[in-house]
């Protein structure tokens, strides 16, 4: 076992202590962020601070960097009030990686990456085509976070879009069916293959399987 | 493809609604948070809402719901200002997930759900021994979000304790090898299979796999 403190950690080289700290906690839920710009161009950038909030109102949140690539990502979404959340598969994860290249402001993601704007008439926001989990977002809180000059952003869900063979009886959607990759620090793709869903845990009870969700 | 619209999703009964939400955004940063009682008692808890919010300080970030089981473990993060993070492998994970159940205050849920407790000298807070990443945080900021009523903490990494053949050249740590599983909703546990490490993305440069961490 390597025993490694806070002082050896402030003492390491820039890129090397990012790489590590970032894929320190393991895997990470990574999305795809769909927005428009006060011209009317899309714009698209990947993050993977993203996590679940509550159920109902349905919220999510993200963190915005002080220093991103994705800028106009923020701006878009305090101007409009709406961005799109889409699922990276493994058959687009290299154009998805892609947009986290610093392009000039005003140029589209999706043109320079190679991914497809996909419109339904209800939000003036572009999805990803390729994607096989769409959501819509509202804007509905942006927290400052004082210890690093981050910003988060809470979203409320306004709209899904996915295939009806992704969601199980009980409302579960299965990713692994969706195809949707994880990551793990900044550059890591993987895939997720299914160990088990279990059942609600209570105390006194042992944990137990879900027959239909095991591998 | 099927359209959900938030009208739609707030007529949803209430646990479908709940399976769904959580498992919409993919897979999730999954952790055991080992916390000290003020009498002296370990308390562990699995969490699924944990999220990077920059290296440098090195910081974590994680969501607290109003009507957690874990109350405890936010009680004694605020009392100590110190918690632990372990990742989850295949080979506990059931034990991991019953620690999700409300067993009553004062109960451990080491003893209960059949894990190991392990301390260093340098910190009064409990690790998971079964667990291949171990980490300890500091508590550093407490934010109250109003949209729904949790709470985020923020801590920042005080140490670090795992295997030196986790880690790679450029700092990496390769949580396949660590045999981290990741967490789909709130009960589906899953292992992660490399697709590819990418190189950081410029404008103008094609997508392109470092030679060592391909499939």
């Amino acid at each position: 076992m390597m025993n490694i403190s806070d002082k050896e950690l402030g003492e390491m080289e820039k890129g090397y202590r990012a790489t590590m700290i970032n894929s320190l906690p393991g895997f990470k839920c990574l999305q795809l962020v769909g927005t428009m710009s006060e011209n009317g161009h899309s714009n698209l950038g990947i993050f993977n601070s993203i996590f679940h909030l509550g159920a109902s109102p349905a919220l999510l949140g993200m963190i915005f960097r002080p220093d991103s690539a994705h800028h106009d990502t923020l701006k878009n979404i305090e101007r409009t009030g709406l961005y799109t959340f889409n699922n990276v598969t493994e058959s687009f994860y290299q154009k998805a990686h892609q947009t986290s290249a610093r392009y000039p402001s005003g140029c589209s993601e999706f043109v320079e990456c190679g991914l497809t704007e996909f419109f339904i008439p209800e939000f003036e926001v572009p999805f990803v085509a390729e994607s096989t989990v769409k959501i819509v977002l509202k804007l509905c809180e942006v927290i400052p976070i004082k210890a690093n000059n981050t910003t988060m952003v809470i979203g409320e869900i306004a709209h899904i879009l996915l295939s009806e063979n992704l969601i199980g009886n009980d409302g579960y959607i299965d990713h692994q069916k969706a195809k949707t990759v994880t990551v793990a620090g900044l550059d890591a793709y993987f895939n997720a293959d299914l160990v088990a869903r279990l059942h609600y845990a209570k105390p006194n009870l042992e944990p137990s399987i879900m027959e239909k969700f095991k591998r």
